[in-house]
Formats: C-alpha cells, sequence, structure tokens
C-alpha cells in the first residue's frame, strides 16, 4: 500500500501516526509518499488550504480533527499557523525516502506541526526532528536542498495527480485510491482481500 | 440524534438507509431533518454540487460510494443524472416530519435515486414511494406543494445554516456536529457517552 502525505494537511498527522502499526498487524507492505498539495490546489484554482477558502468547513474540521485525536488518543494542538509551509520537510522526505529511519522522521515532522504547534518551514525545527533521531540533521537538510531534490519532489507531485490524488491523505493499493484518514482502515482492508488466494 | 438529509446527496443515501437501526440498536432517540443544500452551495459561490465544479473529487466519490455500498451490502446503481432535483420530495419530508411513515418513505426516495436510478424531480416518482406505503400519494403531494410547506423548508434549511451544517448527511449531537456517512458511528457514540450518569 502507497501512503500518499503532506505536512501541512491535517488529516495526514493521525494517518501518518497510526499507519504502520496498522499495516504491520495486518501484513501490508507500506511505501511513505511524502508529496505537495499545494500545486494540486493551485490546479483548482485555490491559492490556499479549501479549509481557510472556506471557513465553515474549516471551522468544522478543527473540531472534527480534535475529537479524531483524542478517539486516537494522539496528542493535537491546533497549529497556530495553517497550513505550514512544508516544502523543505517534503523534501527530505522524497530524498531519504528509503532509509529505514524515514517514518519516524515522518512522524516527529507531523507530531511538530499538529502536536507542538512548532513550525516546520523552518530549517532548525527538521534539523532537530533529525537529530533526535541520532541522525546528521544539518548534513541531510543540506541534501535536501540540493536541486535534484527539487525535481524529484516535483515529479512526485506530477505523479499524484496522475494517479488522481486530489487530497492528503490518501492510500493506494493497486489501482484502488482511498482518500482520507477515515479511509485507512477500508483501504488495508482492500489490500487484504486482495492479497487472499482465489479472490 | 439529529439526521440532517438531502435527497440529492450522494453520501445521505447509505447514512439513510443505515441510522434508524443503528440509533435503535443504541437507544438513541433520531429526528429525522430534510434540508436542501442547493442554498447552501449558492451561498459559497457554487452553482453545482461541488462533485460536479471538481471532477476529480467527482469521480473520486462515485467509486468511494460503490465501495460503500458494497461494504453495507447496500444496492447501488450510479444516477443517470446528478444532483436531480430534491425539492418537492424534501417539501414531503419536511411536512410530514413527525409521521410514523417518514422514515420509510425517506428510505424509499433515497433507493429510487440511488438504488433505481429513477428521477426522484417527478411527483409521479414520488406519489409511487408514498402508495407503496399504503398512503394516499396524490393527496400527500398536493398538500407538500401548499405556500406554507414552501416556508417551512425555507426555515428548516436557514436553520441548517445557522448551526453551521454545510454539507449532508449531518448528524447533531447537542451542539456536535458530525458531518458524512463515515461520523455516523462516531455521532452515536457521542449521544451515548453524553447519556451515561455521571460523564
Amino acid at each position: 500500500m502507497q501512503f500518499w502525505f503532506e505536512f501541512a494537511s491535517t488529516y495526514s498527522y493521525p494517518a501518518a501516526l497510526r499507519v504502520e502499526t496498522l499495516a504491520r498487524q495486518r501484513g501490508v507492505p507500506l511505501e511513505w509518499k511524502g508529496f505537495l498539495l499545494g500545486p494540486i490546489f493551485q490546479a483548482q484554482g485555490w491559492n490556499d488550504s479549501p479549509f481557510n477558502l472556506f471557513p465553515i468547513q474549516g471551522r468544522y474540521m478543527w473540531r472534527d480533527l480534535e475529537r479524531v485525536c483524542a478517539d486516537l488518543e494522539l496528542p493535537f494542538r491546533r497549529p497556530s499557523q495553517f497550513p505550514r509551509n512544508s516544502v523543505l520537510a517534503a523534501r527530505v522526505a522524497c530524498r531519504f525516502a528509503g532509509e529505514p529511519w524515514q517514518p519516524d522522521f515522518v512522524r516527529a515532522v507531523f507530531r511538530a506541526n499538529f502536536a507542538e504547534d512548532r513550525d516546520i518551514a523552518q530549517p532548525v525545527v527538521l534539523e532537530h526532528c533529525l537529530k533526535a533521531l541520532g541522525l546528521p540533521g544539518t548534513e541531510l537538510l543540506d541534501q535536501a536542498r540540493s536541486p535534484d531534490c527539487k525535481t524529484l519532489l516535483r515529479a512526485r507531485t506530477e505523479q499524484a495527480v496522475a494517479l488522481g490524488i486530489f487530497g492528503a491523505p490518501t492510500f493506494i493499493v493497486d489501482e484502488e485510491l482511498f482518500w482520507g484518514n477515515d479511509r485507512l482502515e477500508a483501504a488495508l482492508a482492500w489490500a487484504t482481500r486482495r492479497a487472499k488466494p482465489g479472490c
């Protein structure tokens, strides 16, 4: 199963914190796919998060997210800025996608944004997330700033569009697309259904 | 718990077919609240369903709805027209809200739209739904066409806006708003949590 996430996306937060444990329990292999929603929203004529453009929906979303996190026993603090610029974080996620520390890094960045109200646009915040994992933060961030990384992330976001992705989180199992934290269980059920012989 | 539904709304269909059984199982009293989404969308500058205005989301929604209905073992056929004009059906629902046959009528109209691909804008289709319940369809439809009924439905839709409703289905428990068929269980859990003494 592919897990497409965006560090600025609110419902990507509970999904990112749950996905690995649930996938492992069900024996579903997991691929982490960081991408950017901004260019996808812009292509729809939105220059901001729809939760800001449509404030009634936005107000509901914050309350709903608070309830969802409480149900899942995940810490939550509404970020004082929304959405936060997630470009550098997404470049790190994209550049080091195969590394064993990637899931821990992703979760740390999501927690920084949605549980600790820290500005993930600031390199020092990402550096801290990396260093807390015992990694050479400064060096890895430098690598993530390379033009190659920029190209890689752009290609990743174009791939998202080609796959029909329009929001985050999105789970993909074969050709099947599941959108939203509340579709994680359905995506995993689909993945295990497909895996059974004779189905 | 209040169940706010719109006969043209796709995800209102599985919600309408499930809500009574689930509420009864959990001992949660249920109020059926038919309303119109059209005026609410128009106030946001949308002159059509967002699923038509944003076709990528629309394509996803139809596939998702198909899967949701399959999981719930509900019959589903994609309507050949979307959204269908639901004004007369909503007037019937609004006018006869307290009648014991109302839930059966609501389910019959939803099935007509989303399982049988029948045009619920046509009085003959609604008349058929009423007559199949042993009711005087022609007479009830005449009553639903009265100016009073028009006023009643308009007031109901204004009430929805005042409550912060922006989509359907919406469940309301006290001041708490839950949006979407996939939030039905959470709304019921909230209702029973509140009902427990000492909580």
